[in-house]
């Protein structure tokens, strides 16, 4: 079982009754609650409130080992994952290694930009733009705050949505308090999207309502629109205009998460793996492909790199294991859409879920009890609580520490 | 005026109403709550609990500007600090840069051992150590994972005293139940020191409860013992024993943090600087020095490298400013002892307050109600309280994240 994302931790729990000793191998030793990383991004919460140990998470399933190393190949003749701390050998295997940032090959862009795909991306954007408030600070000269000052973020889907909202609220609403000596009309947000809408998949009215609240926050939409290249500290947009800027986030686009180069030759669109219809790899019957990582079309459309997908995916795979060992016939599995929602900043939401549309204050609503009754624990929802409250009553966020090493000089100063 | 740790912060109070601009520089743009830092490296508590933004805590004083950077030297003459951001000039100075971890002229233990002076070396212990709990984990050799699972502090002074009860606990009662497959008798953690009784400066028969204390938690105490060096792995000591170790805290000292090379000439014992009666730096009346970095002499000892005397002076320093602007007399400073208190774990604490010595629970009660009521904020207290309840309650730690890089192969596995 490689990863403990949303897939991985439902296979896990599938397989709690199975006669079957299950080896959990990650990177990282937690689980990650994704839909509020841009939250730890804009200074709001910390890491440990989103992420919690694997093996706390687990504790009380007896058959699972958790194994924190990177997976450096994976051999399918041999039956064996080999890693950094070690190899493990499988009789069943299950990949769920989720996606990584997809510059579609844009090697500037891929260097310069800021993720917001893990914890260590949202800290070192947090710690890049509470930076560039200090060195503008120092700054006598108008150009220099104006470039160090501005942010440009890239792609409109939930979360550059989401992360331009935060961000232009923590400008607005806090650090304005704490910069009483710098003009916060100096401040830039620009979101630039290729498509001519925000939040594609939405619905037509839910897009609009994102695009609307945007523009009322002061963020400057740029629709239909795309980054080209990044040189010298100048953005370069496909509608001709030029951007002087330090601080790119890029949210445009996932691929999956190469596990291994030869598993490259079994890879469909950005680098899925393909896979029956029972999730099993092309080809091998004892290994299961569940989340980002997995290449499921249904109806002719591959399913989207969603959370609800993956756990999906990984309950059904659990389910078919449990078949494959009974030497029964495994089943086909079909993705139920549960609906979607995103948040654009205080009391301001949107939210779908079946024939229902929400949007403005009540897809806001939504939206916070939603995941603060699906964040991770106790201890976490309620410390998250009293965050957000802090946030919402006094416009105050606690996190504001640059915690990370000064970004290297050249860049920004 | 250098430094936003204790000192810094009460002179810039203590100067709101004067007739002054005030620049505050720091290397963070955060306060540290520098007493609760062993509980972040013990995965109790995250960073935003106990530092919060300088900006943050001064904005209601109008009459400061707060600056991140670092002080790369300061010319007297001119009356100028440079900074790597520019340069401030400036009427009155006053330094409190704090201090650092004292190897005295020790290489390879400067180089291979964990501090506990400041976040960054706090998130680097608690990963440190959960790595090695990672490592052991893929281990089968038996002698190996004794390696990785030795944990060495150096100094029994309260940081090393409070983090090595901290870590016996971390290990007896959370990790315990994260690590089922590994047996928590292989774990050895060692506290090392150089005189022989702990917690020098408290009364005899606390620094005994300490001992025992530790003791009964298992932690293996050798007093009157030096840590000597540190090569190929091995800790050599002064008692001819060899540990073979890869995780050591030094504890064991600190000395002022240099600012200027140019300032040594000024420096007494740890590199403080000499000082007038009134806190003035020897030939510069308008330069103050405050905390640990202020050679201060009272009866013939030097002021103990404790907040209380960082605090005092901070508050005296701005009083002395105050008479120097209107060309009033200064007045010398005189140290009041507050008295001190140390924590060993759940249930047991030191404190000595005037005539009056605590131990065991009560000592331990005092402690708790102390810290929380001197944290940064009411925010950070609630967190705090929660954190500390479900420690307490449910032996459970909620911060045991990895977050940093995996230390570089070689060291530990």
């Amino acid at each position: 079982m490689v990863g403990a994302g949303f897939g991985g931790l439902e296979v896990v729990r599938g397989l709690k009754r199975a006669d079957v000793d299950t080896v959990l191998v990650d990177r990282h030793n937690y689980h990650l609650f994704t839909p509020l990383l841009y939250q730890v991004a804009s200074s709001l919460l910390d890491p440990s409130e989103i992420a919690r140990p694997a093996r706390t998470m687990l504790r009380r399933i007896a058959n699972v080992d958790v194994r924190v190393g990177s997976v450096t190949r994976v051999d399918l003749d041999t039956q064996q994952v080999q890693t950094e701390n070690g190899p493990l050998e499988y009789d069943y295997l299950v990949l769920a290694s989720g996606s990584i940032n997809n510059f579609f090959g844009n090697d500037q862009l891929s260097q310069a930009a800021f993720g917001l795909k893990d914890l260590g991306q949202a800290l070192a954007l947090r710690n890049q733009v509470l930076w560039q408030f200090e060195r503008a600070s120092w700054s006598g000269d108008p150009q220099e705050r104006r470039r160090l000052l501005t942010f440009v973020i890239v792609g409109g889907g939930p979360t550059g949505v989401e992360y331009a909202g935060a961000l232009s609220e923590l400008v607005a609403l806090v650090l304005r308090k704490d910069f009483p000596y710098l003009d916060m009309a100096e401040v830039r947000v620009v979101l630039v999207e290729l498509t001519d809408g925000l939040l594609a998949g939405f619905a037509p009215r839910l897009s609009k309502a994102a695009v609307r609240t945007l523009r009322r926050k002061g963020i400057e939409l740029m629709l239909g629109v795309a980054a080209k290249d990044y040189t010298g500290g100048v953005l370069r947009l496909s509608n001709g205009q030029d951007l002087a800027v330090d601080t790119i986030v890029w949210t445009a686009g996932v691929r999956a998460a190469p596990l291994d180069p030869g598993l490259g030759a079994l890879s469909v669109r950005q680098d899925r793996l393909r896979v029956q219809p029972t999730l099993q790899l092309d080809g091998h019957p004892q290994v299961f492909v569940v989340g980002d990582l997995a290449g499921m079309v249904q109806d002719g459309q591959p399913l989207p790199m969603m959370i609800p997908a993956a756990q999906q995916e990984g309950r059904h795979v659990a389910k078919n294991i449990k078949r494959l060992i009974r030497q029964e016939p495994l089943l086909p599995f079909r993705y139920r859409d549960p609906g979607m929602m995103a948040t654009i900043g205080r009391n301001s939401g949107v939210a779908q879920v079946g024939p229902f549309r929400f949007s403005g204050f009540i897809g806001w609503v939504i939206w916070l009890g939603f995941h603060l009754l699906k964040v991770v624990s106790f201890r976490n929802r309620l410390v998250i609580l009293i965050a957000w409250a802090v946030d919402y009553l006094f416009y105050d966020r606690p996190v504001r520490l640059i915690t990370g090493p000064s970004p290297p000089p050249g860049r920004g100063l």
